[in-house]
């Protein structure tokens, strides 16, 4: 089974099964701030007006039972809100503005799922809210199997060019925004996409790269670095750390500087800047999110970080892979 | 497990597991034909240069197995060329032309799911060429259960706006392309969009609304009625049938026509012309897809049929719903 929805939405009669029939006409009575011109009501496609010149931006992220949550351990309002977040950290990343999302649900049948499906929705149309990112179309699906939900998220590019992770120039400070590790102790849950800080630090100085973390800065800073073909080196007693992450260090016996290097779903941003302006974007940033420095990029193709006793060692990739 | 990939995209190291990185190092060495600007290489979401005023659709369609296929009886490939087909029928069911395509796989894990993974990929990507419709990004997740495909396609309206549901009139003439019914028996897996009809019949005439057929006429053309605020009246002898139609009647025991009107996945344009226009429009259509008069829209918002031996009775949604 499977309904389209377009949420531009009317809604005709078919013969779906009474969850779907009964979700449809949940989505029909769902108010939100619709960025169509109008067109599109109840039709194959959401229909967007584009502004001239603006560059689009688009990314997918889909959340699965038993691999990025476990269903009787989270709520369904969680779950639809940890699938958009991903994907708005995402547009974060590109230093982007949402513009709306597609949910694709995919469903055990039955009754059971109807409160499921709304759930899910409403996490998500919650968060959309809060980032003018409305649902503007999707998908639901039934299925003798687990639940998996898919989100899809257009942005909108307000400046002359997304930030992407090329760019990063030798010498250019490495910046985090908030703190990092333990994520895995809740917070991967309610985590606020970096949308906001992402464009105000656009706004601020010149960033030369940047992108999320989501597996780990361990994992993450090599692929930055990759693709501006440059090395980097990080300060671990520089690390902005989470209490999860003190916490998580006294169970795995770690320090406290692993798990912040090395946990993922942090959905920090994780950016570059020349030199010259680092001093400077500190002094200037009065956002509540923090920023910090936690090191440069270097010349030499390789990673390297400043262990907690100050000796040089290299930094190896054993972030969270989910 | 999940990676997210902006097929703009180089790749840079991390520690999924060998399928998924195997299947990665595949999509870095396909080649296509992208739209983007040559931003977002290797980064969090594609990057699309949009042209002023153009306005964007966006639509998203998931198959799984058991429910739209059985994973034992198709190819990979098939699976793949049918996740996008449905959605570039909802690009056409619009007027529009398809941009670019997000491809999001739900896979078993291990190395089994390569084949598999490159299998769809490798559908979905020829026929998007077929269609200038490249892959520009997606997400590719293992977990513990059933194969699952959804793909989100961003089309761009060439008109001054999109083919809409509503806007029929009373005493438009109501078109189908193609013929119609028996499409379990194979067609579902090969049928063609009807993008480039959809756009040569909009060049041609002034259609007043239109739609794909997705669950047979009996459930989508009181979809299309809904939302024009009328009614209409089909006549079944009109109807274009394929020669599988028959082949199910003859197993069903069900007259031909009630084949072309209840089966689904027909995937061809239902669509309405003034009734000046409609013997011109028929005249000038030289396209290879021959394009069928069934039927009238009327006032009275009620779904009507002339039957096989020319009586009116209720037109009731019967169609297959999936």
């Amino acid at each position: 089974m499977s309904i389209s929805f377009a949420l531009t939405s009317g809604l005709a009669i078919s013969r779906y099964d009474s969850m779907e029939q009964a979700f449809l006409q949940f989505l029909a009575n769902q108010k939100q701030t619709l960025p169509t011109d109008g067109l599109g009501i109840g039709d194959d496609a959401a229909v967007l007006a584009w502004p001239a010149d603006s560059k689009l931006v688009v990314c997918t992220d889909l959340i699965s039972d038993e691999t990025d949550f476990h269903l009787a351990e989270v709520t369904p309002q969680q779950i639809g809100r940890k699938a958009l977040a991903i994907n708005l950290s995402d547009i974060a990343a590109m230093a982007c503005q949402p513009v709306g999302a597609l949910l694709t649900l995919l469903l055990p049948g039955g009754e059971a799922s109807l409160e499921l499906a709304q759930g899910i929705y409403q996490g998500a149309a919650k968060l959309g809210e809060q980032f003018n990112c409305p649902i503007i179309g999707g998908d639901t699906n039934s299925w003798p199997g687990k639940v998996a939900v898919s989100i899809t998220v257009l942005g909108r590019c307000p400046f002359a060019k997304p930030l992407l992770r090329q760019g990063a120039q030798p010498g250019d400070a490495i910046f985090v925004t908030g703190s990092l590790g333990g994520s895995i102790l809740g917070h991967h849950l309610d985590f606020i996409p970096r949308v906001d800080e992402a464009l105000a630090l656009t706004q601020t100085c010149g960033l030369t790269a940047g992108m999320d973390i989501s597996d780990g800065i361990s994992i993450d800073l090599p692929r930055l670095c990759k693709q501006s073909s440059v090395g980097a080196e990080i300060d671990v007693r520089q690390l902005p750390l989470t209490a999860a992450a003190q916490q998580l260090s006294q169970k795995s016996g770690k320090p406290v500087w692993w798990h912040g290097l090395n946990d993922g779903e942090d959905f920090e941003l994780l950016f570059t800047v020349p030199a010259a302006d680092a001093d400077q974007l500190l002094a200037q940033w009065t956002n509540a999110t923090p920023i910090t420095r936690i090191g440069t990029i270097r010349p030499e193709r390789e990673l390297t970080m400043l262990g907690d006793d100050g000796t040089r060692q290299p930094l190896l990739p054993e972030g969270f892979s989910h």
